[in-house]
């Protein structure tokens, strides 16, 4: 099975943005053994557009189409694949009338060219859109035109913004894709987090593993440096049924994760924000962060992750250094320093009510502060009586430096919280 | 003059690396006014690639090609392009040299196969490696074969890594292109910024603006919408000279922004949040902030931005309702009200020592919080004796409703600030 792709949008020609949407199904695609041989990408041009799909058709057995569905002018998909179908478009009243309904929904007067998304090309399956406007669609080209497994060839249509294209991609084209190929085979993959080593030190310390993994038809381990994320190590398996490629998973993760030991945070979903929570959680302690560097990324991250309100009371964003001085009882002397970061863990608690007190002061330029270089991270942490400091060694680039820091603070505290037994929890009897 | 681009490389295809040289070249060819039609991803397959190539030369008069230039078996390129000109490959003694004597000046062992990257097509030009060790190629299609202005078309060959294809593109491709296209004009866009109306409002309300521009000879207009950077409307323009394109994107952004009004908060480099912080440096102002359902994510934007520390005080995440009762004196009663966000904008002045207070308070889901859906965002704003609230509904999924939240607050600022006059600064005399 072959199935190209090809990426709709001038903007994509002109560099203003970067095609990872076909980058992204390249990698699904693959994971499923189908095979992409040509990607493309053109402009909002209709006979361009119709030449391509064409093109694109005559050596493959389907094609994806990113971008184009949305609601103005220079949108065409919709009108390219009828032409290569040859068909009218006709408008779907069940999507016109999902779309007129999120506009109410949200109390907005709704401009007529919406309505354009709602046009079909004649014998088109809808792709129901759950976050935007723009529905997706699957097309059958040639054959009897009934979606029948007889037709012959397929185009799949999805918007161009990429978290609804993975929608919809995960949803109904990856899906549709594995029916029409016969596939059988399951392809399931496990995520190892890492913090605290760089990707050659890693590979280094799995050398044997990986050089036993390529020998034997055991699962592909690869390298993913994921910035503030941190550096995942994921192992592919591909095997007859599911139970098969669980247990392969679950042998090569166990031997990974006790070599690599305490830089592994998590696996899969798990992010350090989650992690920490969870110890925290665990040990029915809740949290207060005072922030200076990162100037509220901590509390931001952890935020992001629903449920965080039963651990994480808040956070003092202490940006200038009076708040720092007044409201943390940081003393006199430089606010990037061991003192002040202990100051700040330690008396965030009593300020905002809360157990443990984390901290983060630290420079991130582009100027250097104090004499200290950009990229310098003094983090505190506070639980109980123990109040400790840690001076980190960031890359000098502010956004960076900021967003290591975030990460490097959370794994200081989740490293400190290990050395904590979680409380039993009592009996019935 | 028409330059497509094709990229080669499995691993492209394969998700495993994103292609960014062709972004980076469509944006160069644009800026000359040279048009890049078609861009295409293929593996590393010779009969693929010649395929491509020769489509690529059918429709466009040039053609770059990334990648594939190496010493291993898998780089066929050369192969390709020999094929596709009809013509064998010959080892070029220069070439051959100064790859032996870079390995040599490292003292390390050349691997034969290093040889296979001097081996240029008969009739092709080399173009001088100088950090890596494959040299580029010009080679010339059709026509006399003698590298003349009469040959018909041409096929430039450079290497997929980007630095090493920066430098040749700039040192030899862009020059020969522009030679040969016997190009004068130059390329320039503008981009202005808006917040505050949906895409398909906007296009409606520059309906006839639109109108115009493609009836006249005059720029372009592309809608980008860009989460919480805003909703970006782009112009670009193709000129004989510099002052005359900027002369017309002056003349059209005016009539844009007349037009468009109070939604326009910035243009080109500019951010919501340096467009904030330069209303509030400008009137001697500094702001605190108070947020609840952002969780620190404004404060974290507001200090991305070098230079913020002599705007920003501070904020106090308080995400717990005790936070927001002892610390900011939120009154009794539910915490996402207006009573609320008054409250806290009020407060948290005072708290944190600075002239403007801006509070957030709102309920970002996955569950509905005393009875208001996710999507529910007060935003309130204390400047002197006036606060204000308002209400907003934003999109219901929690990733978008708080990063929306956060440009939606900074814009609400940004519109309060507006009615304040900047004060006169002191004249000499």
């Amino acid at each position: 099975m072959r199935c190209d792709v090809v990426a709709v949008g001038t903007e994509l020609l002109l560099g203003q943005i970067v095609d990872t949407n076909s980058s992204y199904l390249g990698e699904q695609l693959a994971q499923r053994g189908i095979d992409s041989l040509l990607q493309v990408k053109v402009g909002d041009n209709l006979d361009r557009m119709v030449a391509v799909l064409r093109a694109r058709l005559e050596e493959a057995d389907a094609v994806i189409v990113c971008g184009g569905l949305g609601p103005t002018h220079d949108d065409i998909t919709r009108e390219a694949i009828a032409e290569v179908m040859g068909v009218e478009l006709e408008e779907d009243a069940e999507v016109a009338e999902r779309i007129i309904a999120m506009f109410e929904s949200r109390g907005r007067r709704m401009p007529m060219n919406n309505l354009r998304q709602a046009m079909v090309p004649v014998g088109a399956t809808v792709i129901a859109q759950t976050m935007g406007t723009a529905p997706g669609l699957i097309c059958p080209v040639g054959g009897s035109g009934d979606g029948d497994d007889g037709d012959d060839k397929v185009i799949y249509a999805v918007p161009g913004v990429p978290y609804e294209l993975h929608d919809m991609v995960e949803r109904a084209v990856l899906p549709d894709l594995a029916r029409r190929a016969g596939l059988a085979s399951v392809i399931a993959s496990r995520v190892i987090k890492t913090w605290g080593d760089s990707e050659s030190g890693i590979n280094e310390r799995l050398d044997d593993i990986i050089a036993e993994l390529e020998g034997a038809a055991g699962p592909t381990l690869a390298f993913l440096a994921s910035g503030w994320d941190g550096l995942k190590i994921r192992l592919t398996v591909r095997a007859t049924d599911a139970e098969t490629a669980e247990d392969q998973l679950g042998t090569w993760e166990r031997r990974v994760v006790e070599r690599l030991g305490s830089i592994v945070f998590g696996r899969d979903d798990e992010t350090m924000e989650s992690v920490v929570l969870d110890l925290l959680r665990r040990r029915g302690m809740r949290l207060a962060l005072a922030e200076s560097v990162t100037g509220g990324l901590v509390a931001g991250r952890l935020t992001d992750v629903a449920g965080s309100s039963d651990v994480l009371v808040g956070s003092i964003v202490s940006y200038a250094s009076s708040v720092k001085r007044n409201m943390l009882g940081v003393p006199e002397g430089p606010v990037v320093s061991a003192e002040a970061a202990t100051a700040m863990a330690d008396n965030v608690r009593g300020v905002l009510g809360a157990d443990v007190g984390l901290a983060l002061t630290g420079v991130a330029g582009p100027a250097e502060q104090d004499g200290l270089p950009p990229g310098t991270l003094w983090v505190g942490v506070a639980i109980g009586d123990e109040v400790e400091s840690h001076l980190v060694r960031l890359p000098g680039d502010r956004l960076r430096m900021r967003q290591f820091s975030v990460i490097t603070a959370l794994d200081a505290l989740r490293r400190r919280l290990l050395t904590i037994p979680e409380p039993v929890p009592p009996t019935d009897r």
